[in-house]
Formats: structure tokens, sequence, C-alpha cells
């Protein structure tokens, strides 16, 4: 399953954790129908709340002295700017969480059938791009997303490609991962002519082998995959017997240069939040597009490493944090046990964290515990 | 086994072994009682020693006019400066190794016992910390150390902080590979709410699961861990059966921003050895909590990779360089069975060596041989 | 096998593979023999090859009218270029590789038997390389090149390596990998003394562990590996049983500081290629003497991962992208199933392609098919 774009609403109903996390979480609602006064209040509620609940928890008699002690004055920090006045720019960026900007990249690819062939259309061109709230960049996509559009097919399945470039310049797609006759493999002059501005190619091949793979510009690739010509390519193992289970599933394609730090072609809070149920084992396709690495590190839960590029691997190992380099996938799967709303970004803390709160490669897992009430 | 802080005259009583390394690393002597003529005088008899060494091995007959011959003049370098100059400075940067510097961080925290809850204080505050000799820099301390105090405690314990933030900034403490109660995870906003400036916040939780992991700041994290917020966590296992066998320990946290290229709170030559005797078994924890890879690189003996992130690996694997990327942890073992003092540093040289010397990210594994008279 | 420099006509003769890739590299006949106008020939022929190959494979008549419109004008790029002279750029690199330039690295270093012992001569001093055509830059050299000589023994060999200095600074070789006496380590000041301008340094030691290591300068080695003090050294497995099976083999220095992003030595156009005829198995050893993380990607086939820093992996695992740190060796196998030209690069495309077309840790592995007839 791709990430769909959901509300706020909609995400708060399907949480149903009291004190904390979501609570607060829940606080924001970003997406309108509350007035900025509801907000407040209810922002203040889930403050005592998980307050309350902390003290409750953390705090017996003989500790009460060091807890909460009245004096909250806004001191100058380092920065020159009071205390609160820093707090509040990180709560700001939690309250917006997720919010709502034009575009949603990664959605399924429809195809239609010729013969038994999978016909699939993709179309370069220039787009404005939503990176965050009102952070309008120049982009370059397919299909008008970035990511663009979700291909997903099985093992052994025909497809072809129509590739249309409405650039200015000319460009090519590379099957990143996927195992091609030599003249469909993207790269121009070695394999084929660059596909000229206002031209069509056309790209035909086998979809093997199974795994998470990837489909990108292999022209002028530095400037074009970081504009955002880039999209996950999904190849279902025929024989799925032999892939671990998994109830649901995420793909995160990370990129880090021209439109700044993205995860699915947004940055916080214009991130999707990922959901589970408590009990639950999700399945988290890592694709990194960018120039750097990114260790993804999730809060709550570790990972189990599955895969790597595609391939399963014989011996699985656990993880929190996870190294993924330009060109890497992996496929990790937790076990959705601990109920709340977890942090979930690139450990690289100046991907994820400036003075004025959480940016770029952030988002949240948020397992909800169908025994709680909802919020 | 937390590292102790070993004065050089200590380590050099450790050490049994004649020529080249320890002999020339003893020459040094930079901890006070010997006079600098005595070390000039020393330094020049290890110097000879190695040379003596080196051609009574290497040089046979046949060769022997290829050895050392008279002329070594002063040529002038590309960097403009001798080259006896440009040696000066790393020489110096070598007789000073340990240096003594004030402050060591990474040393036990203890606890109190609220009936079956193990209590431990962290108060946050502001530092002058000495980098290395002479080298003061304004960092942010948990109990006045970089790195912060080590806990330590066994899987399953119930464990309680109480942290105090004596800050001018806001701050939250996130425990990194700990499996913890959302309201617990320390991500103000998300699942708490900040502490501020002058008040305390008491975590509670079970330690689970076991395995070497990290506490530090989440909040303005970039700049908090940056300068210092960042300690040791490592929890035992409940049975250690299934942890592999070794005789001594020693954690190594990395980091490289605020603060330079540091190993547990100190830059190279006030970074403190590894001492181990022949045949010790050496665990070594390795810990990143900077912005940047760094590949772990031990001379003369391979690592063997045994756990990630605190899960035990069921394929170890051996290496003689580990790339460590941000929230990483990593245990290898080091069968220390090559006698001498070996370099051991972050192969990403510009994180290590500079024309003037080693810095940084460097120390030694000093494998001591007791059959061997002391220096 | 280490890279022998092949001719481009030598390569051309063996591949024999007739549409797209190697017809349109066999276009470029950059080494001399064809005029101008007979390659300009061949690229049109070539490029007519590919696109009606690959429109008699992919468009079939219902998706003709998307196929090639006729509309193929200049238009200006973001850069202020038009999309064909762009292409250009990106065309003469392809049709230049492999690019002659003056210097080959890692080629095999003789030695002499003094008794049992192999006795190899190294000289280090300042060469002018040849990085890409007609770009001379100043270097440090082992025996005159980029890499340094290929040093080649058997497990347990005992070993001798006579080093002159030749620069006007000091320096000292490290054995990466090598499980040396430590006064052979090469660390100045800890282990040895600089080998100082004008003298000679004579390491003597039994060649152990087996696997793919290098050598390198252990002193102000910031810069005096950036600048080419850094050489394969590779040590045979006395017992090659336990050792995967493989036909022909390559190794692949990576450098990225002071000379540019280099393979082995050379940029892109002027890198190798690989080859191997169809149905071979290919052994690659990566060694990363740089300062980045460089995640290495082959098109078309996958590699199998057998070995980290010459430790034979107990569990082989399959990947497409390999990110190798600084200091660290891979060795990687690879089935060459899939005829064709294919692309070889560091997938943090910042070090592999510009605007102007691709540079750096770029090269091609050419399948050839013996089947069918030479081009």
């Amino acid at each position: 399953m791709a990430f769909a774009s959901l509300s706020r609403r909609g995400l708060l109903q399907k949480i149903g954790i009291g004190a904390g996390g979501a609570a607060i979480l829940g606080a924001g609602v970003a997406c309108g129908a509350t007035s900025a006064a509801e907000r407040q209040d209810a922002l203040k509620q889930a403050s005592r709340d998980a307050r309350a609940s902390a003290a409750a928890k953390a705090a017996p008699a003989d500790h009460a002295t060091h807890t909460n002690p009245p004096v909250v004055q806004a001191a100058p920090t380092q920065q020159g700017i009071s205390a609160d006045a820093m707090d509040k720019h990180h709560e700001d960026g939690i309250k917006a969480f997720p919010a709502k900007t034009q575009g949603l990249g990664g959605q399924p690819l429809p195809f239609t059938m010729d013969g038994d062939v999978k016909v699939f259309s993709l179309t370069c061109a220039k787009v404005r791009w939503e990176v965050r709230p009102d952070e309008f960049k120049d982009a370059y996509a397919y299909n008008g997303t970035l990511p663009g559009p979700e291909i997903r097919v099985t093992e052994g399945d025909k497809v072809r490609f129509v590739v249309k470039n409405d650039l200015q310049e000319s460009t090519s797609i590379h099957w990143h991962g996927l195992k091609t006759p030599n003249g469909m493999d993207g790269v121009p002059y070695l394999t084929q002519p660059p596909i000229k501005p206002g031209t069509t190619f056309t790209y035909e091949f086998v979809a093997t082998p199974a795994g998470s793979h990837m489909y990108h510009s292999h022209h002028n690739a530095m400037e074009q995959v970081g504009k955002g010509l880039l999209g996950p390519f999904i190849v279902e193992p025929k024989d799925k017997s032999k892939y671990p289970k998994f109830d649901k599933e995420y793909t995160m394609v990370l990129n880090d240069t021209l439109l700044g730090f993205t995860l699915n072609g947004k940055s916080f809070p214009a991130t999707q939040p990922l959901t589970a149920k408590l009990g639950e084992r999700v399945l988290v396709r890592y694709m990194n597009e960018g120039l750097m690495n990114h260790p993804m590190h999730l809060h709550g839960m570790p990972m189990q490493v599955v895969a790597k590029d595609g391939y399963v691997l014989s011996n699985p190992y656990m993880c929190d944090t996870l190294d993924v380099a330009p060109g890497d996938r992996y496929d990790v799967i937790i076990d959705a046990d601990n109920p709340g709303a977890w942090a979930f970004h690139c450990h690289t803390l100046s991907h994820a964290e400036s003075p004025d709160g959480m940016f770029g490669l952030v988002t949240a897992l948020i397992v909800e515990d169908p025994s709680k009430p909802k919020a």
C-alpha cells in the first residue's frame, strides 16, 4: 500500500491513544475544521494531561520537589532568542503535522493491457512543487508528482513504458535494480539516444528480479534526479512464500539536494505519517535517491532488515538505525507492538532538526491501540 | 569497564614492549615528571632503537645501500615549511599522547534505590570543556562531563531518571535504542512538553532491550547533541550466555561538529588509549552521536562485529574498518593477540590527520606482553 | 588480473553486441585510426540502429503516435544552453571512453627473491599525473603511478619492501589490512621514525591474512593519500578452496579529493572498462582510499558480496549498490550473464555526472556475447 493522503482528522480518528503523543498531536488539527481557540484549548488540555501523566507515573512523593518548579521564565538562549520563543517554533511544527500541501507523490501508476504487456505512460515536465506549506520550488516530475507514481507489477510481467519528454532538456530513464536488456537500460549514448525535448521513447522488458527498485533519470542526473525525476518501482515476487509476511507497507523515498531534504517529496511537517494497528507487521521500503547517506531511525520499536536492493537476506538482522546510502534500497519489517506516535527520522540531525524545530527527513509512525477509547 | 583516566606513567608501566612503538611512545612522557632534556634523550634513544631494530630485521647486506642515506636535509615541502618542521608537529602530537586535560566523560552514573527502582539524576548545564590541551569550548553537559556519565543497568531493571534543566533553553532526553512507553520517549510536543529552563522532568521505564544504547537531547538536537548532551546507556543482558565472551570493554562515543572531532569528548592527543593484555578479548562499543559517518579502523588486529544497535548478530563478521553512521551502535570484539601500540582511528583521514599531525578521532590500542620486561 | 591498458580498438574487437550500447560505443573510436567523418557516419548509423531497435521492440502500431515526434528543436534548458549543446557534451564523454591518457596505475609490482623473501622496491616521488585527457595534476606516486603498483603475494609469504622517499616531505607506509609486527605498521613516532626525504626504510613481515588489502602513506596522510600515495595489496589465500570461484578479476581503487574523483587514478572518460565473456564470473575488489563513502552501482547485473576487508563472509549477500566507506574493501562477484556495455559508477551522482556529462567515478562493464558477430 502506498501512502494515501491522510487528513489530520482521519489520522486522529485512527489513533486510540490518550495521553502524551497523540493527544498533543491531536491538539494541532491543522487541516481546517477546528478554530484557533479550540486548538489552543486542546493543546493546553493535552499538555496538562501529558504532565499529569508523567507526574503520576514518574514522580513519587519523595521526588515531587524535583518536578516542575514554578519558575519558567523566558531566559535568553545562546541564539539570543528566548527559550519560549524557540519552543514555539518547535511546537508549531509538531502541531502542523501532517501539514496539508498540494500534490502527493508515489501514487499507483495505472496501466492498460496490450496483449500480455502492461503499458504505462510517463511524462516528464516542469512543475511547481510544494515541499512544505507555502514553499513552492521549481521541480521536474513524472506525471506531475514527486516522487513519480509508484510502478507495481509482478515478477515476470511484460512491461512497456511510453516516456514523453516535455522538459526543455533531454532525458532518459534508468530502471534502477531491474535487469533489462542493454538497449532498455537508459544511459544516453551508451545504450540509447537521449530522449530529446518533445519526443517519446518506449522502453520494454520483463520485470525482474522481484524487490524494491526505483526508476529515475540517467541524463544530467545529478540535476534531474535532484529536481524530482525519480520514483519507486516495486516488483512483487511471483512466489510470495519466500518473502517475509507483513500486514501493510510503506515506501520512503529519500532525497536531499535541490529541493531540500525530502521524504516522499515533502519536508516535515508536510510529510505523511505511517499508521499501524497494534500488533500489525509493517513493511517499510527505503529508497535513497539523494547524494548523502541517511541513517533512518525509528523510535519505540526496532526494525528487522529483510532485504537489500530487493534481494531477501538469508540472515535478517535487527536494528533501530539503518544507514541508507545513495542508490540503496532496504526492506525492513516493524512489529507495531508499542502504541503511540513515534518519531521516525534521519539521524543525521542536520537533516531533521534546526533551532527552529524539526524539518526535512522527519515523519512519525502512529501505532493505534484499538482497545483504547478514541481521543 | 569504562575508560579510567590513565596517566602516561601508568600506561607505560603497563606496556612491556621494547622497540618501536611503545619505546617511542614512552619517550614523550608528557604528564610532567620528566624534564624536557630527559624527554629529548629518551626520544633520541628510542629513535635509534627503532632504526636499529628495523635495520637489523629488514636490511640484509645486499640491501644496505638502500638504507638510510646520509642526506636528510630540511627540504621545503609543498606547504612551504620544511619536512623537519612538519615532522616536529607530528612528533609532538604522538609524544603528548595521552595528553592530560580537565574532565573525563563516560564515568559510571551512581544511583539510589527507591523500592525496586534504580533512580538516577542528570542535570543539563553549560560547561567549559577542554577538548584538547588548552582548547576550552563552550559545551552542554550532563552532570558536567562529555560524554555524559555512563548509565549501566541490567535488562528488565526498573529505572527512573530525574532530569534537571539548568540550561537557558528547553531540552528533553531521548533514550536512543531503549523501548520505552510513548510518554517517556523524549520528543517535545509529540510525547511530552519540553523541559523548560529551571525545571525538572522525570522519566521512568523498564530497561529493555539489552545492548549498547545512548541517551541524548531530542530538542534543538543538532545543536544540543553537537554541544555535548549525549551519553552511553548500556543494558546488560539478563542472560549473558547469549552474548559473546570478552575480558574487558571500552565504549567509544564519536562526535564531529560543534566541538570538533571528538572521541569520548576529547580530540587526539587528549583521547584515552585502550589497553589489553596479550590474549585478552576486548569488547568495543561504538556509538556515533555526530552528523557524519566514521569508518573506524584498528591497526594490527581485526575486529569481529557481534552486535548492531544492541542486537546480537546471528552471523558475526570480521573486518578491520567499520563504518559507523550517525545513531549507529556496533559492538565489536578484538582478540588482542598482537603486542604493541596500535593506531586506532577514523579512516576518513580529514577527521584524523592534518599537515600538523594527528588530531580528532584518533587513539591507540596498547597490547601489553606480560612476558616482556617493562621499558 | 589487474586492468591492462585496453585500446578502444581492442575493446571493440572484444564486443560482439550489435545494437544500442556497444554499437554506439563503437561509434566513437576515439583512439585514432578512424577519421572524424567515419566516426560521424558510424555514430549516425548506430543511432539509427538503436532507435530502430527500440522502435521494433517497443512501439507496436497503436503506440506509434507516441514515438519520436518530429519536433526536436534546440530548446533552451534551465542552464541557458540548448538541449542539443548539453547532449553534445554528454555524447562526447561517452564517445571518448575509454580515453587515452598517460600512465596506468595498479600494474603488477615485480620482486626479486632474497632466500625465501620476496623483495619489492617502492619509491615515492612527485609526478605530473594525467587524470583526464589533458588534465595533468601534481600528484605523489609510488613508482610513478596512481594507484601504486599492485602487490600480489600468497598468504604466508615472507615479504620485504624497500621504500625510498624522493619527496620533499617525510612519509611512511601503513599496510592497511595486513597483520604486521608493531614496528612494521608504518605510523611515524608511534611505531617507527618517519622516512625523511632522501632516505630509505625497509619493511619486512609475513603476508597475512589473505584478502584484498591496501598500502598507503600514514604521514600527513590526508594530503599524501589524497595526492596518490596508495595502492592495492592482494594476499591470495594459501587454500583457495574456501574462496568463491571466479574467472577473472578487477580492482577498483576509489579516491575523491585532491585529484578529483578517481577510479584507479583516472576520471571518466579516462577510466578503463571491465570486460567479461558472457557466462564468466567476475571478481571486483573495491578499495576506498578517499574521504567519502562511495555507493558503487552496477547496471544490468547484481553483485554478490563475498568478503569484507579480505575476510570471506559466511553469508554472502546480493545487491546492486554497495556503499564503500573510506578504508573499506569489499570483494564482490558478478555473474556476467547479460550482454552489453553497462554503466558502472558511484551512485552519489555528484561524483559521477555534471550538466556537462559523466565524469569521475564512472566506468563500464562490457559483457561480450561470443555467439554474436563482431560489430
